[in-house]
């Protein structure tokens, strides 16, 4: 009798995205008229940079000849790939990368949910509340949790809360933790890390030879030229941190799928009876196992995404999110809200007014002004009475929020 | 303390084809003047079809315009692709499927090593004996299974032999099974299953409750009109199988990545207690998790191969491979060698000369003919004494190798 993993029954039936979509594509069967604009789940809207259009088309064209024809690539991804993020993501910050620290994938959230098989099932998780779904279902269903308890944490999960009190930095675990998720420009709370807040971590990481999973997929939205993109800006950060980086938001790659995990050959988990063993070989194995690397052509695209030009026209599209970010902010400020986030992030996290509930502000806000936004409570117990707003709208669209909402003020 | 995944270090080092691709390389580092041919790693060599091509510059232009711009696309894959593929590959063989039954991915590989994770820890799983390898591999990492034994099998694993002996038809597993992974035309042999074997299997897992996951990457090879393409061909298999298959070796998308698994609505695993749980739902929650869906793009471009035009193409493309196949079979067993498979599947698999072992030969060929094959060995403890070859190489490589292996029989 095949039996089912019982883990996966501890989740709810819906992934919180998938449980939006479903919500609003109700609210459209009963409101077809009805415009709908979303600063809900934070995807992009901008075209490709045209310098990755010509790369991509480019590489088309090589795969419809045999002398130029690539069939499976290395499972680590592209040398020319893996080379070029070092030299533009790394090196300008004083970091230098071996070329198998870095192995490309097709999102950071694959990454994200898949790193954890590597580890074993007694380790203890801690993550920010709130926190993007993906670390804390992932290890629920491979069993490193208890039930879900009706705010919707799990039982064994170190909960960290980032609240406007604390500045939305959390401070480190009380609870002994091993595995610790970090995510900075935050999703959803658009607050950023100082290197001082990031050295804290990495001393304490190594003080209880536990990880830190790095999720700097906002890296490119950081404009602050002090706050650290990269975790191995700090000292002895290769020895306890993975980072994850992705061409989603960076180069609007979401609907094109390439992203890359750098595990630095000095990062050690451990035995059970606590001797060493190097971590990257063991992800090499498993995505040599598991996965079979990107589309040549789409590692072609993130390559010239990353080239001179490629790099000034992507740019030029972030700084467009980035001025909507600030529009709304000032905008929802202007109405009398409390907004964080938008600064160095695409999201602005906002206290829904008068005590509401996250959810019951999504449905007014859909209702009253036909606008998505994401629930906080979708991420975590201390998300409850935030929504976060993406800024990744056209800004057509985002003119037509601004409208709506200072209509519904008047 | 961050511990690891122990069941990892129960499998050596290097994935098979890893470990092929590391002693080729120093075979090129000995010998740089030698003009190595490939007839090992599966790996495709002829372009793209033109209609895909076509779609695929269409998609990327799409993607360079506000207007047409895909973001995240849907989890399972879009309907575009969806309705493409059972109008093609299912209903002329009477077989009906629901759209929401297909879940498009990024290879059938990482469907296969991804789908046990929605599975209990306590299933017994069964294997055809040779085997591709990654249906154990994955298995091991999930800790499905005990120690490595020297001869490369897993203590905990049902192995089912396939030799001459029994037509490489596993006969139904003695001890009980939960999970077994069959594969037609299966790769290495080269062997079909009848339909009335195939009705066996359907007939022992509805018995048994357990499922068959059904690999089908080969299913466009198959010439024999008699020969089942579909699982779903065989009565009730609906509530027992998950069928996976790709577009890597129909159209030639092994660097581009596209795959599809049907999940029927119908097909059932179980709680400890022996009641039914739907698995759709779980393997749909799985992805919508773990994985994001596949490039816009690859879509397209996987739709226009299932078109009349594409899918005319892509024939001629299988044509060839499968000419080559009938030349290699041809010429080895004028040498007096024993070769089985090459008719319905594009892998011949042939018995080495005089009782060599299957590494032995695979350097024996490296050394004297600088034609690379893949060691039956490698495959499971019953291949060893065969070697497969793969038929897709170019016309001019196949030419290469005849002239090669005759050279050396003279």
């Amino acid at each position: 009798m095949a039996t089912i993993n019982e883990h996966f029954l501890k989740l709810p039936a819906n992934y919180l995205f998938s449980e939006i979509r479903k919500r609003v594509r109700d609210f459209r069967t009963n409101h077809p008229e009805a415009h709908i604009i979303s600063l809900g789940i934070g995807d992009v809207t901008q075209p490709l940079a045209p310098a990755v259009v010509a790369a991509m088309k480019r590489a088309v064209e090589e795969m419809s000849k045999q002398e130029t024809f690539h069939g499976y690539g290395p499972w680590e991804g592209y040398n020319f790939l893996r080379e070029a993020i070092i030299k533009r993501d790394f090196n300008p910050r004083g970091v230098e990368l071996d070329l198998d620290e870095v192995f490309i994938s097709d999102g950071s959230k694959c990454d994200l949910a898949n790193l954890q098989e590597v580890f074993g099932p007694d380790n203890v998780v801690a993550v920010a509340d709130p926190v993007f779904p993906v670390y804390v279902d992932t290890n629920v269903m491979a069993g490193r949790t208890g039930e879900r308890r009706e705010n919707g944490q799990y039982e064994g999960i170190i909960y960290m809360p980032c609240t406007p009190g604390n500045d939305f930095t959390p401070e480190l675990p009380g609870t002994h933790a091993d595995l610790v998720y970090l995510c900075y420009p935050n999703n959803p709370t658009g607050a950023v890390a100082t290197k001082e807040a990031l050295e804290t971590w990495i001393n304490h990481a190594r003080e209880h030879r536990s990880i830190i999973l790095f999720d700097a997929a906002y890296a490119a939205y950081i404009a602050d030229p002090a706050i650290p993109q990269s975790i191995y800006e700090i000292e002895g950060a290769k020895e306890v941190a993975v980072e994850f980086r992705s061409f989603s938001k960076s180069a609007g790659f979401t609907g094109i799928r390439c992203a890359y995990t750098v595990v630095p050959k000095d990062l050690q988990a451990y035995h059970g009876d606590g001797s060493p063993v190097a971590v990257n070989p063991l992800w090499f194995r498993r995505q040599s196992t598991k996965f079979n690397s990107v589309s040549y052509i789409t590692q072609r695209g993130a390559a010239a995404a990353l080239g001179n030009e490629g790099w000034k026209q992507c740019q030029q599209t972030i700084a467009t999110y980035m001025r909507s970010a600030d529009r709304l902010c000032k905008a929802f400020t202007n109405l009398g809200y409390t907004v964080y986030g938008g600064t160095d992030a695409p999201y602005i996290w906002m206290e829904t007014p008068d005590g509401q509930s996250s959810w019951d502000f999504f449905h007014w806000l859909l209702d009253k002004a036909h606008v998505v936004c994401t629930p906080g409570s979708g991420f975590g117990a201390a998300g409850e009475g935030f929504v976060r707003l993406s800024a990744f709208a056209t800004p057509a669209n985002v003119d037509g929020v601004l409208e709506r909402i200072e209509e519904l003020a008047r």
